[in-house]
């Protein structure tokens, strides 16, 4: 298995981007190779100070960056030969298994939907994020961000594609999901999510629940929570700055715990024919190792396969 | 000055709202009555048992009900001597300064809309909700739950009212106003908040210091946060969660502590030429206190004919 990083995206990038690369090259299963993507000169120097198991390290020369403010289409359509388009020429190819990276997130958008490409007639594939519980699991939201306006229609491809997900990643058989609303009842909310609740109210595919409220979210009460990339993205940051504002008070506590960005490490984007986790510009190089397990671990199990095969049908 | 709540509506009422309102009238301020709304012999049952200042509990009648569940405007217009409807007439005749219920929130938007009317042009409404800071104050953010769907003209009155509101409540010169956003530049976000952040930006009528993120919420960077009622609505609505997870688990901080809905007991609706405070269904004798004392304040401090005299010019 090799999962490929991109080594130049992210604030802190390439430095907490190798040192995280680092660190997990010094934890990983047997079989597992990483793939820095970047300059070599650039990585070359980083690494020289490091100690890493050389057999379980590759590099992939790519001479242009896409800056974290540049136009996601234009930088990704004009410099092929950077580190994200190169990443996506190998995932593509099928020389690497997982491509994640910690820079440009709509460049990986844009990646994702014209080279990978999506599965079965996918409009707009999500970015979902673990949404930490107080049993200590995780529910899967989707969207946190990539898509900030959603038709119903787009509301329902994630309600399948999170369904799916958590079914073969997390291996829950049939697994719940609920709408995010603010109400109960199935004529509470935005037209737009009145529409989606009716769409999924006769959707086969999955077991819905009905709506869930801002005051459910660590509950569990669902499996795969539906939301547009506005409010699902609003949600993720805040539960980040409680971490933060806990961890400056020494409030420790497990859920809260898991609140902070760097313990996930990364959000897949699903519904493509390819693994691609995206992480924070902020990304720590913990942030970063725990994003390259994220990845093995989709990898390992077969999620994308298991999706590319439901659309077949 | 006289305070009237009504004490039919809420998941707990009419007993929690009896109590909530002992507790206040035993605290009240020289010259401020409270006028209990409902029905009489209901009420008076509750009163007998309890120790209160006479002279500052009026009652009024109302032998009839707005539920919960009820169609807000159907309910509102076939009930004119509910709670609620007595309520409005009262404080549309000027006989109460304002008018608090934790009742069907919907029909106190309604009688909102067509017994005390908006101010100006105003098309919308919002409910504001005080946001607890790090540093002890408050921030507002409108909407958080009366509008799912605004056009940019709608978050554009939103900011607008809410900087009123500040100005003349909170006492602050000036107020900064933020846009609710999922990142800081202008060209991020749903369509809405792109058009919005355009028409803030051009806004002669208020200090806007440009987007906020769900990250930014606690920090006091702005006064006042400009949002659609779904995201504002999850974002009190998870708050209140996390207060409920600390207070389980023994977590006291003087920020969490302050996401209890009870502690500011209520939220106004404003840019309607009344005093109107809606609380929480759920709302226990403590919040119905402070819902008391929050519409005392505001009374006293004349925001709603500061904001009244602002669009008569």
């Amino acid at each position: 298995m090799k999962i490929a990083v991109d080594v130049m995206g992210g604030d802190f990038a390439p430095k907490a981007i190798v040192e995280g690369a680092v660190i997990a090259a010094n934890q990983l299963p047997e079989g597992v190779k990483l793939v820095l993507i970047g300059k070599q000169s650039i990585m070359l120097d980083i690494l020289r100070t490091m100690k890493y198991p050389a057999h379980a390290v590759e590099m992939v020369n790519a001479d242009d960056v896409i800056e974290m403010g540049e136009h996601p289409t234009r930088a990704f359509s004009q410099k092929p030969n950077s580190s994200i388009g190169v990443g996506f020429k190998l995932l593509k190819e099928k020389q690497v298994d997982a491509f994640c990276s910690a820079g440009n997130t709509g460049a990986m958008m844009v990646g994702s939907l014209f080279t990978v490409k999506t599965v079965g007639n996918i409009q707009r594939p999500p970015i979902a994020g673990f949404l930490p519980l107080k049993n200590g699991g995780y529910s899967l939201m989707l969207d946190i961000g990539a898509n900030a306006d959603c038709k119903p229609e787009v509301l329902a491809e994630f309600a399948e594609l999170g369904s799916l997900y958590t079914k073969f990643s997390f291996g829950i058989e049939n697994p719940k999901v609920a709408l995010l609303n603010i109400g109960e009842e199935e004529q509470k909310g935005s037209t737009v999510v009145q529409a989606a609740h009716q769409l999924l109210k006769i959707n086969k595919k999955i077991n819905f629940i009905g709506n869930v409220e801002g005051r459910d979210l660590f509950d569990g009460k669902a499996d795969v929570i539906v939301t547009e990339g506005f409010t699902g993205n609003v949600i993720f940051k805040m539960g980040e700055s409680f971490y933060d504002y806990a961890a400056e008070k020494g409030i420790k506590d497990p859920l809260i715990d898991r609140m902070n960005y760097e313990v996930s490490g990364g959000s897949p984007i699903i519904g493509i024919k390819g693994n691609v986790i995206v992480a924070h510009g902020i990304s720590s190089p913990e942030a970063i190792k725990n994003m390259i397990f994220l990845a093995i671990r989709q990898v390992e199990s077969k999620v994308t396969e298991h999706i590319i095969e439901s659309y077949e049908d």
